[in-house]
């Protein structure tokens, strides 16, 4: 294939260059452990690394340098939020955790497995948009309620939730709030000295960092047990070898991130859905159109399956993405479409365009172009598009 | 500092180059999501490095490309071996664990996390040399046992225990038996077609791979359970984003391992210990003298502190570490050392080298040299060395 047009769920993590060349002195010089710290300067100078690169994510987020802890990924994250909270708290205050039916697998499925062992969950419904309503938060919220997760901005629709009302809703009650902002991190401010949300799931590989590497922002003095015993490391945290290639790359990851990239994406993003209302009839934007993640664009095309629309712009060298994040793999509908109102068609039909750094105008224009065609041809060949 | 020495606990972390080389393409031009393996040729192509990443790293070890997960490291494969058996065996079998005294800390801290869970665990002695005992393992052994988990080779000392002796014993008894091979995978053989083992974890960063990245072989119809809940990637065990890069490096750097090596470190670790024990008095070897893995060194010098000796050698550019793996930062005793019959005494003044690919006999005997000059002076000034 002479070129590819990238614009499914992988987009952003395309590693930038400059992030491998900041990993670079940390595969090959300074590789020591940095916990190691006596009895030698190299160990000195690896964990020195280590902890500017969380100084730097943590100030990021107006956080502290001890609020910050790495993980392998969001999903580990977002697993120790729900249940280290749920291990700290569970005896001591309660046994009740609320999450939005629309959150992404790592909260819902943590959610599942606590369920499973004795806590009960409350799955907060979202209107047409994907968002939650506050009074009905209010309502679930009780004396045995320990923690609230509901997530920034979707991982499919894009639809950011507002987290400050969330947060100050749940610090009045005395709740625990985390929130997965996989998606938004970099790209949607969220700034903890302002907003009083307790744990934060971010990631590296949505901004073109290195894979295998996220965090957790906890709170100073949020109850929280540690769930992957081995070392030390990470405050007593986290065990596992420390990833120093892994944290300063992420560090530079964020460095690169600009408020003039977001608006080009945004930029980009809107003349996707632009162009598509205006190219292709029977169409409907998945997700807020204005409150939405900058690099987002999710429509669903009636009368066509979204399977059949990846495999034919793949022909021309196009990779979008359909159904759920990570879980195209199966031909189940998506969770998150179904509970904005959607029926199976609606999901079923639903294309995902995620924006990155190294997409341009150009390319969406082609895109658009070419998804025009095909949508087209396909509603002529299809039965769904019969009457 | 102008030149370094490296033979501290990291010496097997440098990344080598051609690691990283396999590793671009996934950076740059292949970075789909390999689940998302509908509607676009990059998912596939992404999907196929993974899966022949996962193929290689299964057939090295003699197993089958399905009995192979990715994990974020060896911290996590232990965690996963023992609390994913425990909660898949733990209701249907029984609440009964085994693991040695001396296991890294991912194995001996999952098994207290189990501990205040309910799970009953017996922890193993060990002898002198770190050797645990078969009759005494085979009477521990009770109908509810579900669990043993024993290490192929020592973090610390090095010690190789008799696995297949161990495996056979728990395979006659019906018992799961899971080993770290952290530190001897790829350096000492371990064939699953030959050896009953059931799970086995295994880590890149241990042999010049990719840090962030380890994995877990799953003997085909083990019971285990989940503990990383998200997707469903790795045949639904663990979920989180591939990370390719990660595999398709630990996937090199097993290729780049040859048995010529693996002689060369022994030869280079033998000298080691032949050189410390003609030049330097009132010294003790920790571990096995050849039931040892061939990268490691572990000596305890009489009447000095292995801290101090290593903030000495570090004025002459060489990294050494002492206590125990990953925790140097504490003053803690070793507990392995302590639990093969040393006293504080001993595990305080004990050294580890660990011997990697870029190291040379020239380093080897600099090393030595100077650590015969280290280790008198300080004699010489210390009130422990003076009668």
């Amino acid at each position: 294939m002479e070129k590819s047009y990238y614009l499914d769920n992988a987009s952003a993590t395309r590693l930038d260059e400059a992030v491998l060349e900041a990993m670079m002195p940390y595969f090959f010089k300074t590789y020591s452990v940095a916990t190691s710290e006596f009895g030698y300067s190299s160990g000195v100078e690896a964990r020195d690394a280590m902890e500017e690169a969380r100084g730097k994510l943590a100030a990021f987020m107006g956080a502290d340098q001890k609020e910050f802890i790495f993980t392998s990924g969001s999903t580990e994250s977002s697993n120790l939020a729900l249940k280290g909270v749920a291990k700290a708290l569970g005896e001591k205050k309660g046994k009740h955790l609320i999450v939005s039916k629309i959150e992404d697998f790592p909260v819902l499925y943590s959610a599942r497995t606590l369920e499973k062992e004795g806590f009960t969950v409350d799955y907060l419904d979202v209107d047409e948009d994907g968002f939650v309503n506050l009074d009905t938060l209010r309502e679930l919220i009780t004396d045995e309620t320990i923690l609230v997760s509901i997530q920034h901005g979707n991982q499919e629709i894009g639809t950011i939730q507002d987290i400050k009302a969330i947060a100050t809703l749940c610090h009045e009650k005395g709740v625990l709030f985390h929130t997965d902002a996989t998606h938004t991190f970099a790209r949607v401010p969220l700034d903890v000295s302002e907003i009083p949300v307790d744990l934060v799931t971010v990631s590296a590989h949505t901004i073109h960092g290195p894979k295998g590497i996220g965090g957790l922002y906890i709170r100073n003095k949020t109850h929280i047990a540690k769930i992957m015993d081995g070392g030390f490391q990470e405050f007593d945290l986290r065990g596992g070898m420390d990833n120093i290639p892994g944290a300063v790359g992420f560090a530079k990851a964020i460095e690169l991130v600009t408020p003039e990239e977001n608006l080009h994406l945004k930029e980009m993003r809107d003349k996707i859905i632009e162009l598509v209302f205006e190219k292709i009839p029977h169409v409907k934007l998945n997700g807020h159109p204005t409150k939405r993640t900058p690099q987002n664009a999710n429509i669903s095309f009636s009368y066509v399956e979204g399977e059949s629309v990846t495999l034919h712009l793949d022909m021309y060298g196009i990779a979008v993405s359909t159904g759920s994040a990570c879980f195209s793999r199966s031909l189940e509908a998506s969770h998150v479409i179904m509970r904005i109102g959607g029926d199976h068609e609606r999901a079923h039909g639903s294309i995902r365009m995620t924006i990155g750094r190294f997409n341009t105008i150009d390319e969406i224009i082609f895109v658009v172009e070419t998804l025009t065609k095909v949508v087209a041809a396909l509603r002529e060949f299809s039965s769904l598009g019969k009457e």
